[in-house]
C-alpha cells in the first residue's frame, strides 16, 4: 500500500512535511496547480535548496525548471503522514468538546476511530451518550488495555489537565493530543501535541490587522 | 501599553513569530530557560542568522554568545501577537463545538470575547442556550453590524461550510477561523485560517511512530 519508507526520511525533513502540506493545500485551494521550489520557499521560509533536498528523499516529485505539481505533492505528503494503520482513540473528558469530537469521529479518515470515552463526572459515568458508553477514569488503564488503544485526546481544562494526563500516561497510551494549551508533564516516551485555539485566533487577527491582502499563506 | 510597533516588522519575520512562540513555549515547558539562535534554529529549521535578524527588529532581546531568555521571548512575542484591543467574536454553528467554544470563551485572554452565536436550526433559534441567545443566520449581517463584530469562528461542517461562509463574508466580518478543513472561497479582503484536527492528529501519530524519544519539538 505504502510506497514511501518513512524510516529513510531525515528527522529534519519529516518535521517540515506538515508545514509543506499545510501550505500546499492552501495553494491548491487558490487554484495554483504548479509551484517551483523558489516560490514555495517564499511562502514557507524554508530555503529553496532545502526544499529540493527534502523532496528528493521522497522520489521523483518534479522536474528541474518545471516545478512541482501541487496536487501530486499533496497526495504524496498525505500518504506519508498517514500510516494506513488503524488508530483507536480514547477521548478523555466528555463535555461539549469531547462530544463534538465523538460526533465527528474523524470520519474523513477511515484509519482514525474514537473507540471509547472517559469522564470523572458520576452524573454521566455508566451512561450511553451520543452513542458512546462513558467509562470512569478509574477504569482507564484497564479499558485501554482491553481495547488496545494507544492514542488519547484530552479535552480536560487546564486546571485539571495534569491530573487527567497522569492517569493517561500510566496506561498503554503512547500519544496524546491535548486541547488544554498549558504544558503538562509527561514521561519522555510519550508523544504529546497541543492545540492552542487562543494562539490560533490571535495569529489570525495579527495577520488580519497587519498584512491585509498581502499574505499568500501563513506558515505557522 | 504596547512597546512594539508591529508595522515595522517585515512580513517574513511576522510569519515566523507564531512558529517561534509555539516552540519557545514547548522549550519553556521542558524547563529550558535560555537558548542560543543556533539551538533554536535546529528546532525551528530557520537559519540562525535569520533568527538573529528577526529578533533584532524586536529590540534588545539577548546578548551575543549568551543566548536568549526563553521566558522573556515568550512574553515579548505574546505581546506582539496580542493587540490588547477588544475583539468581539461571532460563533457560526451552535452545536457541541460551538457550545464548547462559548463555554470556554477564551477566558485566558480578556481581549477575546464571544459576543453572539448563530445557527440555522429552527429548533434552537430564538432560545437561550449556555447563556447565549441563538440568532438565525438570516439576521447575521444585521446583528454583526449592531454589535460591531469583526471576527467569526465557523463550526459548520465542510458540506455546509461554503453556504455559511458566503453569509459571513457578506457582512462586516473581516477574519474567519474555520473548523472545517476543506478550503472555502472568500474575497481577497477576508483573512481566513483553518483548524484541521485530522492533520494535527496524523502529525502527532507520525512523530510517535517514527521519531520516538528523539524529537525535542515539532515545528509545524
Amino acid at each position: 500500500m505504502k510506497k514511501y519508507n518513512t524510516k529513510t526520511i531525515p528527522r529534519a525533513t519529516a518535521k517540515r512535511l506538515p508545514l509543506y502540506l499545510r501550505n500546499l493545500t492552501i495553494l491548491d485551494s487558490k487554484g495554483i496547480a504548479r509551484i517551483k521550489s523558489k516560490e514555495l520557499s517564499e511562502i514557507t521560509q524554508v530555503p529553496p535548496a532545502t526544499i529540493r533536498r527534502d523532496f528528493s528523499y521522497l522520489g521523483e516529485l518534479g522536474r528541474s525548471g518545471y516545478g512541482y505539481e501541487v496536487a501530486f505533492l499533496i497526495k504524496v505528503f498525505s500518504e506519508i503522514l498517514d500510516s494506513n494503520e488503524e488508530n483507536k482513540i480514547a477521548i478523555v473528558g466528555f463535555g461539549n468538546l469531547g462530544k463534538a469530537l465523538a460526533n465527528n469521529n474523524f470520519r474523513r479518515n477511515q484509519n482514525l476511530m474514537i473507540t471509547c470515552v472517559f469522564d470523572n463526572d458520576p452524573a454521566i459515568i455508566g451512561q450511553t451518550i451520543a452513542g458512546f458508553y462513558v467509562y470512569s477514569m478509574d477504569d482507564f488503564k484497564q479499558v485501554i488495555q482491553e481495547k488496545n488503544v494507544k492514542t488519547a485526546i484530552s479535552t480536560v481544562p487546564s486546571e485539571y489537565a495534569q491530573e487527567a494526563i497522569d492517569i493517561v500516561v500510566n496506561s498503554e497510551i503512547t500519544a496524546i493530543l491535548n486541547f488544554a494549551p498549558d504544558r503538562v508533564e509527561v514521561p519522555a516516551n510519550i508523544s504529546i501535541r497541543y492545540i492552542d485555539l487562543t494562539t490560533e485566533l490571535l495569529t489570525l487577527l495579527f495577520f488580519d490587522r497587519n498584512y491585509k491582502k498581502t499574505s499568500l499563506a501563513v506558515t505557522s
